[in-house]
C-alpha cells in the first residue's frame, strides 16, 4: 500500500517581525526577502523531487488567498485551505488534515511553516522522506533540527533513548530555555530545535486527536464523509471544535508516538531581520545589503533598501538594522531587531497604523 | 557725520555637511533646518531693528540668486552682489566692499554668514551696534564668540592687554587648534572663537587692503569710480584682483587695526547635523525630531523625517542621526555626523551623483 505523500504549507501568519517590508496584505512569506523569489516559492520549490507542486496544499486565512495565488499560481500550486479566521495552529492543521484525508485518506502528510529559510534543500527533502518512513509506523514525527548554538528563540524537542529506523522516539517538548538552560542543552547533547515541521499520516493525527479530544472527534472527523453540500457546514464545525492553541500544546506533547528525526540542512527560521546575516550573503564589512546602498566604514548591518529611485547611505555605522521602503524607514540594533513589535504596537496605538 | 550700517549675507556656499536635505541647489541657508524658517531668513530677520531688510545685501553665485530670492523677496531683501565664480571669501568680500561703497562711499558695514544660529538676536544686535562704534575709529571688529568648550572645529582669537571702547585689540588669530591646545585656550582666558562676523567701514578694509596689496588696489577700487557701462568688467577685474583665499588669510591676520568684541549671544554654526542637538528643542530621550517619527526607547538621536507621507521608526537606538528625505535617507552616528562628507565623495565618484 503506497500512501501519497502531499504537503501543506502553513501560510496563515502576518507576522510583524520584518515591518516595514511586511505589512498586513503582504506577509513575509509573500516577500522575496532572500533571494530574488518570495520565500513560500523557494519553500514550494524545495520540496518538488519529494513532492510536486500540484499536491502542494496552502493553508491560509481568506484575506491571504489571492496574494498567495498571485506568487504560487504561476509554479503550479492551486490547492487552498481557508481557515475561516486566525485561531492558532491546531485548528489550521487539523482542518487541513481532515479535508486532505477526505480525498486522500491513506495519505502522508508535511506540515510545514511557508516562510523559513533551508540552504541544503537536497539534505532537507532526504529527512522529510526518512520522516515519511517513520510516519508509517504510526508515529508524529518532528523534524529535530541540530543546534549549533544556545538559542533562546526556540522550542527544544529531546529525543528519548528508544532509537527507531530514523531519528528516536521524542522524550518530551520544551518551551525556549533561557540562556543558560539552552547551553546546558548544546553541553548534554539529544536536544533539538522545534522548527514546527512534522511528517504523519492522516490517519495518525486524526487517531490522536480523537484520542485526546474524544468529545470533540465526531465533529472533525465528519469533514471525511458529509455529502459536499453539507462540506462548508462541516469544516467550519470541525475548525471551531479544535482547541484555539497551538499544535504543539494540543497534540504533540501528549501524544502517544512521536518521534523527532534529525535533520542538518541549514535551516533558519529567519525569524528576524538579523537572522539575515545568517542566511544571505555578506560584503566584506559583514553587511547583508538590499537594493541602492553607500556604505562607509559601515560594518555588520543589514542595509535595505527597497526603492529603486531612493538611495540609502550609511557612515560609521556598525551593528544596525536600517530598512528603507515606500511608506516607512526603520533603524534598530541588529542585536534588539525584535523590538520591531515594539515599533509595530506603538503604531498601532496612534493614528498611524495606516503604515502596518 | 552718520554713517549708514549696511549687511552684506554670505551666502554662496554650497556645504554638503546637510545632505542629503542639503543639495547643490538648495544649499544649508535655504533649509528651514531650525525653526520653520529657512535659515538665511532667521539670518536677515535678526538684523532688523539695527538694519533694515532693505539695507541687506546677499552675496552669491549666479545659480543661487534665483532660489534666494525666492526666500528672500517675501521679506523684501532684492539686493545681489553676483560673484563671477567661487573664489573663496576674500574676493567675494572686496566685491561686495567695493560695491557697497560706490553707492555709500562712508557706509559701516557687517559682513556675516548666511547659515549661522543666534539664541538671542537682541543680544547679538547690541554686540553688532558695539563694533560699529569701535569700527568708526578705523578698526576691523570682529565678534569674538565666548568659548563654552574646547572646540576644535573653529578658529580662535586672541586679544591683546589693549582694551578699546568695546572690547580690544587682537593680538592674533589662531587656526583650529587640537584638543590639548583648545583646552589650553579655554583655561588661559582671553580667547574667542570666531564666527566669521565682522563689522567695518568700508573706507577702512579698502585702505587696508591697499595697504597689504598695493599693486592690486587700483582694480578693485576703480569699481567705486567707473561709469555704470564700465561697471560689470570692472567688477570682473577687481573680483580676480583679490587672492583666492579666505578673508581672514588675506586681510585679517595682517592688518594693522583689528579688534575684537566679545559675544555672547548663543551663537551657533550648526556646523554639521549634531549641532542641532545644540540649537534645536530636545524632548524627554534627548531626540531632536522633526515630522512623522516614532521613537521606542530612543535617546540622544538627530532623527528627522522631511516627507509627509512617510514614517520614521526607530527602536533602542542611541546616539544616531537619521535623515530621511525624498529621494535618500543617510544613517551616522552623533558623534561622526562630518561622516558626512565620505558619503558625498563616494556618491561624488559614482554614478549616483544624481543624489548630490
Amino acid at each position: 500500500m503506497s500512501s501519497k505523500f502531499l504537503a501543506v504549507i502553513l501560510a496563515g501568519g502576518s507576522g510583524t517581525r520584518f515591518w516595514p517590508m511586511s505589512r498586513k496584505a503582504r506577509p513575509k512569506q509573500l516577500l522575496s526577502l532572500i533571494g530574488d523569489e518570495p520565500i513560500i516559492t523557494s519553500t514550494v520549490k524545495r520540496l518538488d523531487g519529494l513532492i510536486a507542486p500540484q499536491d502542494v496544499w496552502v493553508v491560509c486565512g481568506e484575506p491571504l488567498v489571492e496574494p498567495t495565488s498571485d506568487v504560487l499560481n504561476p509554479i503550479g500550486v492551486d490547492k487552498y485551505v481557508v481557515e475561516p479566521y486566525a485561531r492558532n495552529t491546531a485548528p489550521a492543521i487539523m482542518l487541513s488534515a481532515v479535508t486532505l484525508a477526505r480525498a486522500n485518506p491513506d495519505a502522508t502528510l508535511v506540515f510545514l511553516p511557508s516562510d523559513h529559510h533551508v540552504a541544503d534543500p537536497s539534505a532537507f527533502r532526504a529527512c522529510l522522506e526518512r520522516a515519511s518512513e517513520v510516519a508509517k509506523d504510526g508515529y508524529i514525527v518532528t523534524l529535530g533540527i541540530e543546534p549549533t548554538r544556545p538559542e533562546t528563540g526556540y522550542g527544544y524537542i529531546k529525543r528519548s533513548a528508544e532509537a527507531l529506523k530514523h531519528g528516536a522516539r521524542v522524550d518530551r517538548f520544551v518551551e525556549k530555555p533561557d540562556e543558560t538552560t539552552a547551553q546546558a542543552y548544546l553541553d548534554e547533547g539529544g536536544y533539538f530545535w522545534n522548527a514546527g515541521i512534522f511528517v504523519t499520516t492522516a490517519d495518525t493525527l486524526l487517531q490522536e486527536f480523537a484520542r485526546q479530544y474524544p468529545d470533540q472527534a465526531a465533529a472533525v472527523n465528519a469533514v471525511l464523509t458529509v455529502p459536499d453540500k453539507e462540506l462548508e457546514v462541516a469544516i467550519h464545525t470541525a475548525f471551531e471544535a479544535v482547541p484555539a492553541t497551538s499544535i504543539d500544546y494540543a497534540i504533540m506533547e501528549n501524544a502517544q508516538k512521536v518521534a523527532v528525526v534529525p535533520a542538518s540542512c541549514g535551516w533558519s527560521d529567519v525569524g528576524h531581520w538579523a537572522a539575515l546575516h545568517d542566511v544571505m550573503e555578506v560584503d566584506a564589512d559583514n553587511n547583508v545589503t538590499k537594493g541602492q546602498v553607500v556604505a562607509t566604514r559601515t560594518r555588520d548591518c543589514v542595509l535595505f533598501n527597497l526603492c529603486s529611485d531612493r538611495i540609502l547611505a550609511a557612515a560609521d555605522v556598525e551593528g544596525m538594522v536600517v530598512v528603507q521602503c515606500d511608506d516607512a524607514t526603520l533603524v534598530l540594533p541588529l542585536d534588539k531587531a525584535q523590538s520591531v513589535r515594539d515599533v509595530v504596537d506603538a503604531l498601532k496605538s496612534t493614528n498611524l497604523n495606516v503604515f502596518l
